[in-house]
């Protein structure tokens, strides 16, 4: 840990430890809940539509436990979804055949909904408390990374039966899927990650085990063609590398001033790392605590560079066509968006939505960006051309979007 | 045009233009036609079960002029789709709601398929002889380029109804989809560049055009991100690239030794170009009757090395995570298709499927590749990691195998 970090004390350090762990949502977020009426509620509910699924998605409502389900081509909400718990820092998947979204509540809740009738197909209380979860490379296999009481779960894509229980001792974070059926994690208490293969017999995982990464890994990420499994520290500047290419190399650290506070500035929120910005061999990835975007050439995992933005980043998302990076901040920078040209290198747009815009999602060929915009209670579509407004949606208090495109990639 | 290829003389050539052109398909594909009964057909057509369509695709049976309707998840036919005219050189793309399939025929048929309900939602005869086209960004716009008259034209996707007529006085081909609702194509009979603009009012393309890029331009491809457009070129060696972040830096000529033929080799199909392997900055193109597989650098646009194949590769395709190379062969090895370790490119795997493997085609995720063999008259789908056939499946001379998961990339 380093010097400056500890210097910022402990009362810092136990925000942080709020924030990420999240199981208390603000009171503010509480306060700026309003009955907003879902527009086209229930009108649309369970006739079974026949219809692709293609352009379907959901967005967390995540102090009602519910969620907007979403039609991006109208862009417009089908209607509101219920039932699934505490979902404050909820996170989803989709099937391969893009019909179902696995959403992971908070409360450990997994929740199997049909997007194309807008019901909850199937729902399970499948730990104490999770932090999200992966889909196998087949779409089989739902895996489950859970706090308490730890481990990681695997089940039935289809019914939801537990397939097979993954004991860690251990908080797990970080939960991707990787080519060949296998899912890597990281462990919060014991610095390791480890990846499970499930290829052969799903019932009796494989376990490869990478021991002293670093100190409390508290998010990864998995590079978009799944090859590289990079872990943040939070107890340690830098991050954790695997090159899931060549296992036998091991976990390497890399960009050791990465995360580094000599300048005790707070750190607000810990960025995601669960999505990266890649062109060409340059990733983009958030600085923590610092107000820039850090370039890393992947090739070395060496820093090449920094992009000064106007807040500390929380979440760095190319667009996907890869010319520009969407960037969102923490407190008290959370209701601007930024927008980064990638080969000038420079800020070309500023939008300020609103109060706390909780993340960001792509149209799958990236000519629309929806945001949600939390303590407006509203989700906003933009052209990512023209930066022009193009619709707005009512939601309470919304945080995650997820399209079902995300079926098609890997570690969405 | 090279001597080398002057000298192989004018017999060559007009084979080399039969193949392109391919209006009249190989004798042997005629003969090679059995009335295979569609295991699946028709039980379900037309029934409209709710379903997702993330995992659904077709097969082009070329010389019977019908389709067959995939389930990938199954890894079953669901039918056969008949109807669409000529498909002896037919391609297709996918609305964005993952439900049609707008199939482009060799006699200028366009055809919308319902890949939900297994029927032909819409046809026109758009043209005299098309070679294939593309869908805009958006969604709303279909392009077709054609060779007789040549010219493209631009449909509405829902209605299939004329949006806007491109004369270009020249074969259109690689006509390929650009993020911000543009289309980029080359015209063969002159050696041009152009890019269509209809973001502002599709009826009112606003044309960009690059002059001299080079003689015959015979196919092109976009980067996966969209900002590459190159197109080989037939009548010398070489290929034109264009930088679409970058238009003002105009077309420029690279890999100059790129299909020349000082031994006088036999070029017996020129390679497609409408797909490449991408892995980091290095692309995987097939060499131009040579028996290899040329590594490209995209940071410079130079060869930085071969890789020795057992034929002349028609199509060079990365599995989705990039880390392997699957590539299939012209006459006589078009019983053949190897696999290359991208690492270290070297083949790790040689499968003989059987006569003249005309397509391949992944999941969306990788986990398996679908073979189509031509004259075996059946599709075969292999485990991408253990190299295992999982499944055969009756198919009269299929050629194309297009999944709807395209509907979320970009010049797919």
């Amino acid at each position: 840990m380093s010097k400056g970090r500890n210097l910022v004390g402990a009362a810092l350090a136990a925000i942080h430890l709020a924030l990420i762990a999240a199981k208390v949502a603000p009171t503010a977020l509480f306060l700026a809940l309003a009955m907003v009426p879902s527009a086209q509620a229930d009108n649309l509910r369970g006739t079974g539509e026949l219809r692709g699924t293609g352009d379907l998605g959901i967005a967390i409502e995540r102090a009602k436990g519910s969620l907007q389900w979403l039609d991006t081509t109208k862009k417009v909400s089908l209607g509101r979804i219920e039932g699934l718990g505490d979902l404050s820092h909820a996170s989803a998947v989709f099937s391969r055949d893009a019909r179902h979204a696995y959403v992971f509540g908070r409360d450990g809740g997994l929740t199997k909904v049909d997007i194309l009738t807008g019901q909850v197909a199937k729902r399970i209380i499948q730990s104490g408390n999770s932090i999200g979860g992966a889909i196998s490379q087949d779409g089989r296999l739902i895996a489950a990374a859970n706090y308490t009481p730890g481990g990681v779960k695997v089940f039935d894509s289809d019914t939801l039966e537990l397939v097979a229980d993954i004991p860690t001792e251990s908080k797990v974070i970080g939960l991707e899927d990787l080519p060949g059926n296998r899912f890597a994690f990281s462990l919060w208490d014991k610095g390791e990650i480890w990846i499970a293969d499930l290829a052969d017999d799903p019932k009796q995982p494989k376990l490869t085990k990478f021991a002293n990464i670093g100190t409390q890994p508290y998010d990864a990420l998995i590079s978009p063609d799944g090859r590289w499994y990079v872990a943040g520290l939070y107890g340690e500047p830098g991050i954790a590398v695997l090159d899931t290419w060549n296992l036998d190399a091991g976990v390497k650290r890399a960009l050791p001033d990465y995360g580094k506070n000599e300048e005790k500035l707070p750190v607000y929120k810990m960025p995601h790392l669960e999505t990266w910005a890649v062109a060409g061999n340059l990733a983009f990835i958030p600085g923590v605590g610092r107000h820039e975007v850090v370039i890393v050439d992947v090739s070395t995992w060496k820093q090449v560079g920094v992009i000064p933005v106007s807040g500390q980043p929380v979440f760095v998302m190319a667009q996907p066509d890869g010319r520009r990076l969407w960037v969102n901040f923490a407190f008290p920078n959370y209701d601007t968006v930024q927008v980064i040209d990638v080969p000038s290198q420079k800020i070309v747009h500023t939008l300020t939505p609103g109060k706390a815009v909780l993340h960001m999602e792509f149209t799958p060929r990236g000519e629309h960006v929806w945001l949600s915009v939390r303590d407006a209670n509203r989700l906003e579509v933009y052209d990512t051309a023209s930066f022009r407004k193009l619709a707005e949606l009512p939601a309470e208090a919304p945080s995650g979007i997820f399209f079902s495109s995300r079926a098609h990639r890997f570690g969405l």
